[in-house]
């Protein structure tokens, strides 16, 4: 392949985006640069901007500009409802499908004493300073439905229990517009285990 | 949602990447924040130092740092065989899987009256100048097999037929690898008309 250095380059670079390969970097950086290089130095502005500004809220350890982001500095949420989950993703998801009010606290991570990720790397310590505050009534425990995941909602559950708070955790169940037949067997058991009454 | 001024921008810009939809874009921007700043950062420097470095070779027209390309100062190609091709892309996949060891010459589009895109655009002036020089013994007409493209070839064919030389064209036929019962008429019809004698 005759690409020059600057392309070779920005190929290699581009393979830093999740979920692009060596064929689509190319492809990305030859449309670019073929027809639209005021995007590419656009994207280059908002990239440096955003690694520089763009850090952790000191309440809640979501990505954002400020010291403390929007949703903690919003005076109308509920500040008796904490939902825990792992990544800002997360939080923009929630926020998106649910109406809920309450704060947020994202532990940027799970429980994996094998990848060395424990408490202290969940800044867990923040978490259990926020519920001595006697604030938190009920911790949602939010946290993805893996081995991990789980781990971790059990390991804040314990917490939680040491303060009197009542902890909840996301319902497991067939996702909404799933077939039965193509739902996995631990799924479908906590799934029929979990159903509740209708009349 | 509630994404910081700066991350919107950021999902805002990568958009200017082709395949990557609001969802991908959340999702790169996060993973970069979260995971690979370093990679962010590396990818705004290659995004301006290609941007600002990388132009148009004056003999070929493909994608270069440098005045002249790689490719058009190599002594040791064959300056008789020209392929036109519809973009760099083009150049890299028939050098990666051709023994091909002639010249270029890259139109960057086709012929395309309806989106104002005639032979100016494509620097056919550019091209008639180099058959004019008469080393070109035979024109190997890459472009893709589009109507655009089929048109593009024909222009060019009739060019380089003003200037006595040969043209050839790729051959259409049926993918490697690809089975009949899935393959379009108009190509089943070209593969079936080109069959070539094998005893």
């Amino acid at each position: 392949m005759r690409n020059s250095g600057r392309l070779t380059q920005l190929i290699q670079a581009l393979r830093c985006l999740p979920g692009v390969g060596p064929k689509s970097a190319q492809r990305m950086s030859l449309h670019l640069l073929q027809h639209n290089r005021e995007g590419a130095r656009l994207l280059a502005e908002a990239l440096l901007g955003a690694v520089e500004h763009i850090g952790l809220c000191r309440l809640c350890r979501t990505l954002t500009e400020h010291e403390i982001c929007r949703s903690c500095s919003d005076g109308t949420r509920d500040d008796s409802l904490l939902c825990i989950v792992e990544s800002p993703a997360e939080v923009f998801a929630l926020e998106q499908s649910t109406g809920f009010k309450g704060r947020f606290f994202v532990l940027n991570g799970r429980l994996s004493p094998l990848d060395g990720i424990g408490p202290e790397e969940l800044r867990l310590d923040l978490l259990e300073q926020r519920l001595a505050q006697g604030v938190v009534e009920e911790l949602i425990l939010a946290t993805n439905t893996t081995v991990e995941g789980e781990a971790t909602a059990h390991f804040i559950a314990e917490m939680a229990k040491q303060h009197g708070i009542k902890t909840s955790r996301i319902a497991y169940g067939v996702p909404y517009g799933g077939e039965l037949e193509y739902v996995d067997g631990t799924t479908l058991a906590h799934a029929f285990n979990g159903r509740r009454q209708l009349t």
